[in-house]
């Protein structure tokens, strides 16, 4: 495989979490994750693996076709689409990355790398582009519902039961919301995180 | 009906959302929330109108067996029942509002508002309590997950269709995650929401 530019997992240059482990822990409980979610996120890994493209295409139409969501891949009014092709490659890695990597020290300082590379603090750096500067945290928030909801039809495309796709959704969507939440920590005000 | 202590829905006592309804039209397009969903909300009214005090069980519950959450609603370590109580009237009537309320300036008015009492501009002014003096956003935006799935069971409980459950489910959760949205515009840096 050759090296996914700018994708930092696990190097030096990834910026340090504020958020404790036993702060994640706390996150986890509170999304209800368990080592089952865990389990059934390596399922959700195998299910996906090749089909990632396809996943890729349906959050990438659903960006291009909201000019509101398109805005923060342009720079005045003219989408970018080498930035677009970028971004993809790492987008594709951290699909496996939610399913098949620990939720250690170094996972959770890459979330909060994740989390201000969508913010004034690092957005448009690492692909070395003229972008819109900062993404509101409302869509990061709002995303939620469109990334979680958009994986259930490739979950169940393998064959597996309805209650295993079930679970893998479940297991995606807390995962979802457990991370949404961490790559907000950098758009708080002091203490209010 | 009695009046539910500090529920000022619709008051001039209500703050002013800063987003317009053009903001919020374009939150409701990225949550996928369209005029059917407003369908599903209504029915799903309709079926938790009568299980209103099992759904609140269940999500205090939650609340209580989880300290890193029972701890906003305690001083110095102590629960505060009263608080819980006062509490649990307006939450009830949240769940009316989310399905049967139509979106408008009066209700965006209101998300600002429930967004501020869980932070330290309003918490624990509307039923002068002492408690713990903000709620941290992580937990705002992770409870997203547990208030979403634990609501689907309940919707079953009317002998509709899986497919009419899984499409209330699916207004629920989208609903759900524009809400947190809007509630946490309170929390972002200046420019950053
Ligand atoms: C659930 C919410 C979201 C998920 C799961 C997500 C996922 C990702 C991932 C995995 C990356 C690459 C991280 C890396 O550099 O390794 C990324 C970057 C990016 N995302 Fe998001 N994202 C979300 C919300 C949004 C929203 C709402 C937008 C607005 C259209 C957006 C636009 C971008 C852009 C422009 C980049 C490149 C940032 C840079 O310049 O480095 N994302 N996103
Ligand atoms: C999806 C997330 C949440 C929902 C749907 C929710 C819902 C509500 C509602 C409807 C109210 C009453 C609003 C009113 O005054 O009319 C409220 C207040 C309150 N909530 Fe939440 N809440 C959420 C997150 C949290 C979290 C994470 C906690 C922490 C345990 C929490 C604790 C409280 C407290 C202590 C109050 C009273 C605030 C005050 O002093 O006025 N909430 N919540």
């Amino acid at each position: 495989m050759n090296a996914i530019a700018g994708y930092t997992f696990g190097t030096e240059q990834v910026t340090h979490s504020p958020l404790t482990l036993n702060d994640l822990e706390l996150l986890k409980q509170t999304v209800l994750f368990t080592n089952e979610d865990e389990r059934y996120l390596r399922l959700a890994g195998e299910v996906l693996e090749d089909q990632i493209d396809a996943v890729l295409d349906v959050w990438y139409g659903f960006v291009a076709t909201n000019s509101h969501l398109a805005y923060y891949f342009s720079n005045a009014g003219q989408l970018n689409s080498d930035y677009l092709t970028a971004v993809r490659q790492r987008f594709a890695q951290w699909i496996l990355d939610t399913c098949n990597r620990p939720y250690d020290r170094d996972w959770l300082n890459y979330q909060q790398e994740i989390g201000l590379r969508h913010t004034y603090a690092k957005k448009n750096q690492t692909d070395r582009v003229e972008a819109t500067p900062h993404i509101g945290m409302r869509y990061m928030i709002a995303f939620i519902y469109p990334i979680a909801a958009t994986i259930k039809p490739f979950l169940s495309n393998k064959g597996h039961s309805a209650e295993d796709v079930e679970n893998m959704y479940q297991a995606w969507f807390k995962s979802i919301t457990l991370q949404v939440t961490l790559w907000c920590a950098p758009y708080a005000k002091d203490a209010y995180f």
